[in-house]
């Protein structure tokens, strides 16, 4: 069993509230036919505000895919090693008790991917194990928990640090003005996230079963165009609608597990938008509250991609009080359409001074 | 532990001789000041053909990214499914009984990667798990192998697919001229290449430890410059010089291992060109000959990327007589610059009928 700690997260310091998103799209769409469907679509992503790595008018602009990705580079540099320090501090390990990176982004391509230079900057072991995930989008959180899930299991005593950077106001693509891209403009925020799953102690998810599913024949739902001009997010029309397909192998995850998904402790659900969260809800029936912790990461962030479930279990662990034992799912989706998830238990760090007795106490399992 | 079984791999039928090479870059840098080096650079790659997707005509035009993209998904969709039909064949499974699929490649893009396509038309399993990687180049074929042991170990009973597509022809660019680039237009080829790891019986090289190790501050001496063209491949002068730092890693592993790195019964060793090859059965101490399988991969396909540990695989399969509990190590060699290492026993597959019996035996370990 691997244990999930607290993430890390941070946004940038540049803020566009729904009203400016409004603005800027009347000036862009100005007496252009999509300028109402630009509108409503906005107003109906839940979002309140989002924050991204440049001035808004700057982002607007397209300086070419060579000089998006060196921003990418820039500004993943700048922003990743603060985030990383505190989850490392979050979950009591130092870059040196690291062995393996999971580094997921979809909003910036480098190869070799930003784990070199975390290596050589931050102090990790140079044995350390490199995993860069570029091709999941908003599911490479979830999978991400779960891929780190399977290499504490090969390798006991492991701890792995898991790196989500989402610059997706770096895809922002001028020309593109179908429903998807509108919808997108409207959605997406920026955000750097960072949590260490620890094979031994940590309070937090107890990671306890994985799973993935790929909806079938779905794979150009959700996907990106590669152009010289970087990568163009291709949305289809249906995938508001994926949860119906999607929340019975949710059901099926928990059943596998000998719980009934309706009466977990926690949810931690990727918040692709308002509809995914409201459609989840009610074929789970769960209670619309549970799903706090995504639906305020919309509205303060906008969809962070894969970074969304990492940021909904920091506000868990800041807001609520988890009991040991506690029950939960964490799910991400994305293109594919992929759903990755988990399910686990609430755990609360035991000092080592204690878990040595009494020793048959330590023989019985916590669940 | 799980097995790594016997892969299968395909080269393009247009084929490019090392004359055929030489005349083109005679053409290509005609009267420029670089054609000396250029031809003198083909000539010390040590490799006689190679096989690309398109004729030699259209490979040297560049039609841009989007168009260079599209081919590569094109191909890839073409030429991918054979070659894990037969890997899945070789390794007595279907695609049903696949766990999970790592596809790496880094000479196109595509999300989601080739992997949704793969479980949607070749009859995998909805709930595989998708593990694409596009950022550790060369090394990828190692790392493949290594997160393949990694689910094993996580998820008893499961069987993993690693699938290779590399087109590093779609990756040439015209206007390099510099030494990396001249030294690579005369270097890779392509190739698709699959294999399967299974936790349970199959023939070929038991995993049993892996490795990774980043050579500190070279993280720009093998990379990507991304740009409107696409994928520039960049190479340092250094390159083929690093064998000496990673020779005693590779020692240390077979050591932790109780192994002597001299002395092992085969060496599947990433063929990065003759000066790699060359240089690490010198600091190994081994006898070039043990090298055969990657020296012959190099002469007739070129450095086929992340495949080519795979094919060097195929070759002993298919050249030598190994017997069970003969000690061997993969390495592969790319970006970051990583080695992604591991050792292993060959392991012959033991029938059920004859695994059952006797019970004293089972318990037995075949090491």
């Amino acid at each position: 069993m691997a244990t999930l700690c607290k993430p890390a997260v941070s946004v940038p310091e540049y803020v566009i509230t729904m009203e400016d998103t409004l603005e800027f799209a009347k000036k862009v769409h100005k007496g252009k036919p999509q300028l109402p469907l630009a509108l409503r679509l906005i107003q109906k992503t839940g979002v309140t505000k989002r924050h991204i790595v440049q001035p808004i008018e700057k982002t607007l602009l397209h300086p070419g895919f060579e000089e998006r990705n060196r921003v990418y580079e820039l500004e993943s540099k700048k922003r990743c090693p603060e985030v990383i320090e505190t989850a490392l501090a979050n979950a009591g390990v130092t870059a040196q008790d690291i062995d393996a990176i999971i580094y997921v982004s979809c909003t910036g391509f480098m190869m070799p991917s930003l784990t070199a230079w975390l290596i050589n900057t931050m102090g990790f072991r140079y044995d350390t194990r490199q995993i860069p995930i570029a091709q999941l989008g908003c599911a490479a959180g979830g999978a991400a928990i779960n891929r780190a899930f399977d290499f504490c299991e090969a390798h006991p005593d492991s701890n792995v640090l898991i790196v989500s950077c989402e610059l997706c106001s770096l895809c922002y693509q001028p020309v593109d003005d179908n429903v998807g891209s509108l919808l997108s403009d409207g959605l997406f925020g920026d955000a750097v996230a960072a949590a260490v799953v620890r094979s031994n102690g940590g309070t937090g998810v107890r990671l306890e079963r994985n799973a993935s599913y790929l909806i079938p024949n779905t794979e150009d739902w959700i996907s990106y165009a590669v152009r010289s001009t970087g990568f163009h997010f291709q949305l289809d029309r249906r995938v508001p609608g994926t949860m119906e397909p999607l929340a019975p192998i949710l059901r099926q995850l928990a059943a596998d597990h000998g719980w009934n998904v309706a009466n977990l402790d926690f949810y931690i659900i990727h918040a692709g938008g308002p509809r995914i969260l409201d459609d989840l809800c009610k074929y789970l029936n769960v209670d619309r509250s549970m799903f706090r912790h995504s639906w305020s990461t919309l509205s303060e962030y906008g969809n962070i991609a894969s970074a969304v479930v990492l940021e909904a279990l920091r506000r868990l662990f800041e807001e609520d009080e988890m009991l040991p034992g506690g029950t939960g799912i964490v799910a991400g989706f994305g293109p594919g359409i992929t759903a990755e998830m988990a399910v686990g238990t609430w755990a609360v760090d035991v000092p080592r001074s204690r878990q040595a007795t009494p020793i048959a106490a330590s023989a019985t399992p916590l669940v």
